[in-house]
């Protein structure tokens, strides 16, 4: 049995399957004739059940991924001829094929440098007072642009996010939240989705779900607030127009209510979570393994000697290679575990470290 | 239970739930970790199953939206400076919110004016000379766009497409094809896949999946010759920048290989066909009803009394109006069948007619 | 000498050179260092002596073309996601290889046939309905353009023209005028800038220089109110990110107030309606010459007899020829007069047609 | 007279008039019709002139402005889902309003820090390596961007240029020059223009002349090789596309030709090297003055006592303030020279500096 076998496939999140409640929804979402284009029970009823989750009004836009939903929010808040700020390392800046200049039209993506993808509230002033200072020459700032959790498996506390979002908000700039691992995040902080989000300052959340259990399921969900309420009017005109908005959305919205019940995304990224504590503790019993980065989530960056990396890979196990840093002896890998990891298997990958 | 109930809604054939075939195979593909982007087994299948249908070489990419393949698939044939060739009812034109100038970047659409939404291929040469003796001005066609089956229902003959195809080639232009319901259209001509593709000149075709069973999944496809040839090289950075490139791509790649399995997607496609031409008997019978265009797809147009168009609607029918030609007395309606519809709704549907 | 000589080239009013009293105004302004990007004093006159001219505030924006002024003035009144009205036959729509669609990002551009170029105020109401009827399926209209003169050279009359912008306003959509020949159109008229403008509802003004007398200099001007003063904001920003602001901007301003000063402009449109007129009345006397459209402005459309046509071009008269409409016999051509076309150019052009 | 007063205007290079040589040859031109959209003679000339120039088959675009010169030069070289690597200082990544972005529809600039705006050739194999590793999830580079003279008003020897042209073209990626201030690199250089263009690599080049003496006129240079042929059939239709085919081009043209004509161009650079020369001779002895960058060209960088800035300020020199380096006490201040520029000028400057 598939089950049985040892998951060797470290390499990301979105190797996984879908989690069985999700495809439960999907089968059930599968009767009978509905309206199109979010015009299902299920999409009606997204707004509602995210306004309970974040304890406030949101408006929610299912969409089928994590580059997508990043993409469009973005293209709400800024114009063409605007900026987002983000950490340099930010996946908006370097993963996403270029789409958030697709969907703006150009905008540009000003990536701030920081030690371990944490944004340092520090090296925003500067920043702003430069771009300012350039007037038309310059794009302005039209987003701040936050991950959570980070690009490097780091977690922002609450009261950095805050600092963040205040700097923004005073220079009438909006907040925008990648939360493809939000539910790391959480399970990490310990603190309710409304406290990382709006109650830090964010106000627009892509929420992550492909990642941490769905099929293909993401949303950008706006806190409705004076800085939001405009961008809603034409918001589905931006996914329609960019093939996104789907006929049988139902099938869209199925997951991300199969997630948010019995706060399912909650648990799916806490045993995430766990697995990778598991993980790093096996690690930290190796001499010759160093942990560049505060494990924080579902992902952990390790450099180990070029010939153990090297065997786990010759024995089938699943990660990706990472530039190493200038200075360090070995390779840089990354490990990603999920709701599908095992203890067993992050076992095995640790008893194949050690031979 | 919901399977004896009668299907009332014919407003379009993206109204249904996905037919079994693909949910089973959804299931199936939901096990283990696998490569992500396109790196599992079911999608590295595509290219060779394709091939199979269609009886030559062709490059295959799974997209979750028509609008998505559409759009794309035009991005990649003309540059932004450049126009596409269509049919003024082109769902490209009028019904995408604007996608294929997103995604070419504001190439324009150029829309010929037709009877039937079939375009005549007269129509082509003096559109060819016009735009030519525009030089700089104009921007130029570079892509004809044909929709078969068309907006109105009908079915271009291979003839016809032979012809104009002819004409795009010698003016060194590409074809595309909207198949958004191309199943309709083979069911009705009684030809190949090949036949009314690349046999008849088309070089990139949008295969249709949604309105045929799929949940929700069309494909891109690309017949291998020298026109084509130089555009596959980035088509996936095309995708990827759009947000269509699913981490999960097996999920959309089991989806279209159900549908291919035993031919599923042209008995689906016959089988609304039927269920159409049962319905045309019907409405034929009636003196008050008439139809302006031939029906020879999935899509049934006709010009009822506006009192019957009400009464319909106050019994629950779902369709949607169209805006009545001029000098025409009545409410023109689109009524849309599909593999969902059964013989009893058909019937439920003309007895409500009768009342 | 040069002038001495007949002036043959009638293909367009932008064959001519720039009138001596903008060279003179240019050969001014060459003093001393100044501010750059339109901090020179004759830039930051410029508000003032438009609003003068139009008796009401107006903010101006100096552009080098009229594509330029014509695409970033709708950048401004729609997004990407949006459309334009516009006359089938309008300069956006034709022949501006595009531009209309590059800088608003591809909004599209929905061209209303007409007899003559001017927009008839009763196909609006439908094509408005059919707009929004469609929902998010179809780009929402978010500007109507129109064309003074028209590209057929004909003049809308006031009445028409305020039909006209009060159906837009009522559907809350801006007013922009392409006035590449609104000095033509003024001179026909007999009206005021004022009247044919604002006081008809326009909002937005393209103001044509380059046709008029002007080396190379055209200029937006916005008609101060509710609709278009958030406009104002960002509008250099649309400037410099389409490379459009002049760093010695002085040479753009000096243009365009030597065209107002002892209005100019108005003299030199005056003078080129008369010389159009002056063909007409001897295009009259031909048999052999058809004049489909009324000439109202310096556009001169004939049908001619093809070996007419060949004569005059083998005389070395400029002109275009246009694709002859069906049915008609012989070759439809263009003839433009400008400020520098003289009484014995028009008739040496005469005298050879009658050769 | 005005001649006579103290040119205290050093903001920038573009504060400065036309020189009369620029101004004489648009008065020649000023005369009789001509073809339009760069069918007139001079336009016509420009091929020849410039081959000559650079010893190589070169086909030239004149624009308006430096910003759009650039930006559609790179359009031509990049896609919109690829990037452009340049130095973090460069104009077109800080300078340009989001231009470069605007014309290549989103293209990523990738800025590589350096110590003085040159690029150094050890830091492009590292970021060629990681740029590829990522896949379609990173735009890929396109093009290789070089500023001849920098930012920082620093100079790239031939044996620079050569290395960085080289490791490009190893990688498939052609290479662009913005030379704004090219002359004066050359002057600086004592090389031919051939030598630092296309002899070292470069394929495309933005040749400058507003900062020179022109009005406003700069052109893009197109070095004939395997790599640019295919670019220039549809280059016109950028141009256009932009809004910036001049319908009188012959004024853009007759600037170009007359800063070509006897080598003016390389006699107003060299001009403006000399009075920056000449200022840092100045600066040299004044203890409180420190110099970051070497002067190459003609722009002086110099840090200054807070106080001496002010005052100069107060006595009405221009000049820009530069965010001042950390760890740096004092105000870091840009000082430009140009053809306009006299000894007496920078006298006067260097007195107020003593002061």
């Amino acid at each position: 049995m598939v089950s049985e076998e040892i998951r060797k496939n470290f390499a990301s999140d979105n190797v996984t399957p879908a989690c069985p409640e999700v495809m439960e929804a999907m089968l059930r979402a599968n009767e009978g004739s509905v309206g199109s284009y979010g015009g299902d029970d299920l999409s009606v009823s997204l707004d509602a059940k995210f306004s309970k989750l974040f304890e406030t009004e949101v408006a929610v836009f299912p969409l089928v991924t994590g580059t997508a939903a990043n993409s469009v929010a973005l293209s709400a808040l800024v114009s063409p001829y605007g900026s987002v700020l983000c950490d340099q390392s930010a996946h908006i800046n370097t993963d996403e094929g270029g789409a958030p200049e697709f969907f703006t039209h150009g905008a540009k993506l000003v990536g701030i440098p920081s030690a371990d993808g944490r944004m340092d509230p520090a090296t925003l002033p500067p920043a702003l007072k430069t771009n300012k200072g350039a007037g038309v020459l310059a794009p302005p700032f039209q987003a701040l642009s936050l991950t959570q959790a980070t690009e490097w498996g780091t977690v922002y506390d609450l009261q950095t996010l805050q600092a963040l979002c205040a700097i923004a908000h005073d220079h009438e700039i909006p907040v925008h939240m990648d939360g493809a691992r939000l539910g790391n995040a959480i399970a990490n902080l310990g603190c309710t989705p409304a406290e990382t989000t709006w109650k830090s300052g964010v106000d627009v959340l892509t929420f992550g779900g492909t990642k941490n259990g769905a099929m293909a399921a993401e949303a950008v969900v706006f806190f409705i607030n004076d800085r939001t309420r405009p961008l809603l009017r034409d918001f589905l005109r931006r996914i329609k127009r960019s093939g996104h908005l789907w006929s049988k959305q139902r099938f869209l919205s199925a997951q991300l209510l199969a997630l948010l019940e019995n706060n399912l995304w909650l648990k799916n990224a806490a045993h995430a979570n766990t697995m990778a504590a598991r993980l790093v503790e096996g690690l930290r019993r190796h001499t010759g393994a160093h942990l560049p980065f505060d494990v924080q989530s579902n992902e952990v960056f390790v450099v180990l000697p070029d010939q153990v990396a090297n065997h786990l890979e010759s024995q089938g196990f699943g990660f990706y290679r990472w530039p190493t840093p200038d200075g360090v002896q070995g390779t840089l890998i990354r490990l990603v575990t999920s709701f599908y990891t095992r203890p067993q298997d992050v076992d095995a990958l640790l008893d194949a470290i050690s031979e």
